[in-house]
Parts: structure tokens; C-alpha cells; sequence
């Protein structure tokens, strides 16, 4: 009887050796059977000798999925390859919807392992400056499994909070138009000049970084190995670099208009904008006669939110001034 | 005189050897001064031998920055690492705007390169199952920097667009009731069942998976070294993974109620709530009556994108039923 037989989906990274981890590649090299998109077989030519390699085309994930379930349970060792991060828009998600259905769990003799990868955003960010910093989104603008009206209403939420956002799959030679309607999305929440940076075929050999803004994103060569990145309301674009400043240091509740973060901001200010500050700033202004109705329009929240927070108590430990919050990074 | 300095920001991803890319260690490897949080320091102990060590404690990023820029113009070359990807609440930010300050341009002697990495939410992810699969969010619930505010709204606006969420810094000594809040704007969208994982630790030593629901999730232990990721409305627990299926093929418009997405499903029905399909459905409503109000209400998208989209000329093209959209995988 053979081994048990493993499943492992690895998250290639962007696509060059020197940016896969040294588990992915192990992953690869463990492997009797690979599986994927060809472009990708081909990134790992090296790591292939003496395997079984399937190169599939442009087809669903699910047939991946179930070519690794088939070699697994012949008691095969099989690596899925995906660009990127595999949890990503990537297999995982579809490989583990087919092993359920084939009724696999957990305690089957088929292991299974996810090795984590750095995404696109993370990759495309990494040639652009530093576009993410902080809150960010990613969004497929493939509507192929998503209705259009989903799509669009999660591009004019995020607009409209200002997130950082990754365009995934931004363009293909059938969806030209679905990149215009973010663009318009985007555009009732933001800046006509917010930076805009498309880059294609990072880490690779056609790599191409451009940089625009929100206006002129449609227009752009965007295709199927773009990613395209959209600053927040800080976004700047200084010396060809795209670079999103770290919170709101230098603004009041957030009213952020671009531009550099300005020195000398005091802990003291900042703190009096966090969550505790906030709370006794809201029951001062609801002492001092002002409507739940009237606070939730002035900070734009709901009204319900403003209600029940404002009725749990608080814990009276408020954060000393200038205490150092021991926040990794 | 010296050869020219050198800062490169490093993400060392969770921090394991074995989910370090090669160029993360080579760039360690290649350095003369390695900078970082001791943390961190302490991961990549190996390959420090002869290197200039900077620990930096629990101070503001700005700090590493600027030693790492003085270095760097003593002709030295610095590793400056960040856990997970340097852009992603990270080093990249904060070091350029510290090299801006400086009046560094690109064209400056001192080279600046950002190695990407694998970031809490991907590894976390690869852990729990399959939880991202399509569109999420990362928020920071430290507000240190950001006006509560802004970070309630954008808690809000993502709960409400259904993506699933990675929450950063959701807890400390001091910041306990924002992860509170966040419970509490979540569940004004989303079922109390809804499936949220929390991960402390990822491939480290002490590495601590807990999967419970949004209505308990503030309750658990959470502290500095986790992430938490809240499912979307089709995220479902099963055999102890946290799986999120892809887009809403089985669901017309997205009204997704949870559970796994069933075979069968034909082209032809998805393409219908694509952008184009969905763009025909809107002028055919238009041509029998409806009025933009009620469409904007039925779609719940703003009035003045309907209209918007709706002046825009079709070009006439229809995506084929069935045809294969060449997107990556």
C-alpha cells in the first residue's frame, strides 16, 4: 500500500525564483505531480525534472483541483501552483469546495498544506513605493462569478471610506468596460488627481510600471497581467514614487486632503481622535443637549451605532497621554 | 570614497526561515547593518554573524528610518525588516517619507529597495483554511494615528459590502473595546453565526488558531501577535476549515445566504449579471417604465451612477455565452 498522498497549494509569489520562499519551493521540489496554469510551470522549469507535470490551459480551478485529488489518492505527493498567494484569487478556495464535495476531511489519509505567498498587490506595491501603508482593499473586477452590482456597490463603499485599493483583474480583452465603470465609481469619492500606478508583469521579464491618475486610469494599457493600485485621499506621487502617508496625524477626524504628514503632531492630539477620546468628546456633546440624530450626521456613522455605544459604559481607564502602544511592525 | 549605500526594506513574511523568500535573505545576507523590531531580529539570528545589529524597542518606525538612512550614506549597506510585507502596515511608508524629509530623490546615491513578503493576512489565511478567496479588506483597529471615526466608518462600509476582513493590531493592554466596536458595526450587516478566525502567532513557536463566530469574537483571547479574519456572508466552517466560496454563482445578485456553491451552474446565468447583462436588464427597465430612482433603490447604487452608466454608450459588443475569460490563476 502507498504512502499517503498530499495536496499542497503554493503560492509562487509574483513570479521570479528569487521571490519564491524557501517553502514553496521545497513544496515543488517534494512533489511528484505539478499542477498549473502553464505560465507558471514555466517560472519553476527548474525544480521539474523527473516529474509529472500538468500544464493546464485556460481552464476552470476546479479541474486543477480534481487532477491533485485524483494523483493524491493514488497516494501522490502533488504541488498546485498558483501566482501570488494561493488563498488569494487563487486555488485554495476552489480546491477545498472540491475535496468537501468528494467528501474528503480533515482526517483523511490526503493531507493537505497551504503555503502562503506574497500577492500582487503586495509585489506590485513593492515597485511603486509604498502605496498601502495602511487600510487597503482588493477587488476583482472579474464579473464572471460576481454580479456587476455587487462589484460596483463594493467599489463606491470602499471610494467612499477611503481605502487604498487593488484592482485585480482589472481588464481583459472581453471586459474593457468594467475598468471604465470603476473609474466612475471612484471618481464620486475622490479626487480627479488621486495617483493611479498599473503594473504589469511584476518581477518578470515584461515588467511595466505606469503611473497616472484616477482620470486617466481607463485610458491606460491595462491587460490580463495588470494590477492596477488607487492611493486614498493622502496618496502622493513624489518623485515618480506612489506613497500613501501613515493615518491622519496631521488632519482632524480623518478631513485628509493629500500632501505630507507634518512633524511635531502631539501623542496628545492624536489621542484625543482615538476611540476612547471620541467617546467621552460624543457624551460631552450629548450633555450638552446635542441629538443622537445630529452626532451620527455630523460623523457620518448610523444612528443605531452612535445609540448603542454611546449606552455601553465605559471602563474608565482612559489611555495615558503618550503611551507607547506596543503595536508590531 | 565609499561605494554607494543601500537601504533595503525586508518583509520576512510570518516570520519562519522556511516562508522567507531568497531575496529576503539574500538582501539580510548581502547587508552590513541589519535594522529592526527585536522580534524580528531574533528570527533572522542565522545570518547576522559580522553584520552591525540595531535593535530597535518598541519606538516609532521613524526612528528605524533614520538610521537606517544615516548608515546608508556612510556608504553602508542596511537590511531595515519588517514581519509580514514591509507595505502593509509596515516599514515602506514611513521610510519614505522620512527619506523624502531628508531631500533623498531616487536619483540620490543612497539605492532604496522594497523586498515584498507574504503579510499577515496570506499567512494567516494559509492556516485557516481558505478565507479570502475573493474580494477583502484590511483594517488596523489602532487608532494611534487614525481618528476612530474614519476607522468605524470604513468597519461599517465593509461589513455592509460584504468583503471579507482581516482586522490588524485588533487588541492590546490598552486598546481592548475598539475590537468591541468593530463587533458591533459588524453585526449590523452580517449573521451572528458568521464564521471568524483568529490567529496568533502564524508558523511561530507559540502559533494559536481559534475559530468562533462574529456575536464571540470579542470575547476571545486576543492580544498583539493576532490577526482576526471575519468571513463574508458565504464563508462557512466545515471539518475545521474556514472556507469562503468564490463569487455568488449560485446566488442571482448576490444575495448570498451562506453554504457552498452548487455544480451545474450554467455560463450563460452568470454572464446574465455581468456588467453587459446587467447594463441590458437596466436600459430594458428604462424602455418599460422604471425610473433611475427606482432602479438606484432596487440595485442600491447611487442614483447618479445609474444614470451616469446609463448615458454611456454600449459598444455594442456581447460577451459570448460560455466564453473563457483568459484571467490568470
Amino acid at each position: 500500500m502507498s504512502a499517503a498522498g498530499k495536496i499542497t497549494l503554493v503560492g509562487i509569489g509574483p513570479g521570479s525564483v528569487e521571490h519564491m520562499t524557501a517553502r514553496a519551493r521545497s513544496a515543488i521540489a517534494e512533489a511528484d505531480v505539478v499542477v498549473g496554469y502553464v505560465t507558471y510551470i514555466k517560472l519553476v522549469a527548474d525544480l521539474l525534472e523527473g516529474k509529472e507535470v500538468v500544464r493546464k490551459g485556460m481552464t476552470e480551478e476546479l479541474d486543477r483541483a480534481v487532477s491533485a485529488l485524483e494523483a493524491a489518492r493514488e497516494g501522490k505527493k502533488v504541488a498546485l501552483i498558483s501566482s501570488g498567494d494561493a488563498g488569494v484569487y487563487g486555488m485554495a478556495g476552489p480546491t477545498y469546495e472540491v475535496l468537501f464535495q468528494a467528501g474528503w476531511t480533515p482526517d483523511d489519509a490526503v493531507q493537505v498544506e497551504i503555503v502562503p505567498g506574497a500577492s500582487a498587490l503586495n509585489a506590485c506595491a513593492a515597485l511603486v513605493g509604498a502605496p498601502l501603508t495602511h487600510d487597503f482593499c482588493a477587488i476583482s473586477l472579474s464579473d464572471l462569478l460576481t454580479p456587476w452590482p455587487v462589484i460596483a456597490r463594493r467599489l463606491d463603499a470602499v471610494a467612499r471610506a477611503d481605502f487604498v485599493v487593488a484592482l485585480y483583474n482589472p481588464k481583459s480583452g472581453r471586459r474593457t468596460r468594467q475598468i471604465v465603470e470603476a473609474q466612475r465609481l471612484f471618481l464620486r469619492h475622490r479626487r480627479a488627481d488621486t495617483p493611479v500606478a498599473i503594473v504589469k508583469s511584476a518581477y518578470r521579464r515584461r515588467q511595466n510600471l505606469v503611473f497616472t491618475t484616477l482620470d486617466q486610469m481607463s485610458e491606460q494599457d491595462i491587460g490580463m497581467l495588470s494590477t492596477v493600485l488607487i492611493g486614498n485621499s493622502s496618496t502622493f506621487l513624489r518623485n515618480g514614487l506612489m506613497v500613501t502617508p501613515r493615518g491622519y496625524a496631521n488632519k482632524y477626524d480623518g478631513l485628509a486632503q493629500g500632501g505630507e504628514t507634518r512633524d511635531g503632531e502631539k501623542p496628545g492630539r492624536s489621542l484625543s481622535t482615538g476611540l476612547l477620546g471620541w467617546l467621552h468628546a460624543l457624551r460631552e456633546q450629548v450633555d450638552a443637549g446635542r441629538s443622537v440624530a445630529e452626532l451620527a450626521c455630523e460623523h457620518d456613522l448610523p444612528e443605531d451605532y452612535i445609540a448603542a455605544t454611546l449606552a455601553e459604559p465605559m471602563d474608565g481607564a482612559v489611555e495615558p497621554v503618550g503611551a507607547e502602544d506596543a503595536d508590531e511592525r
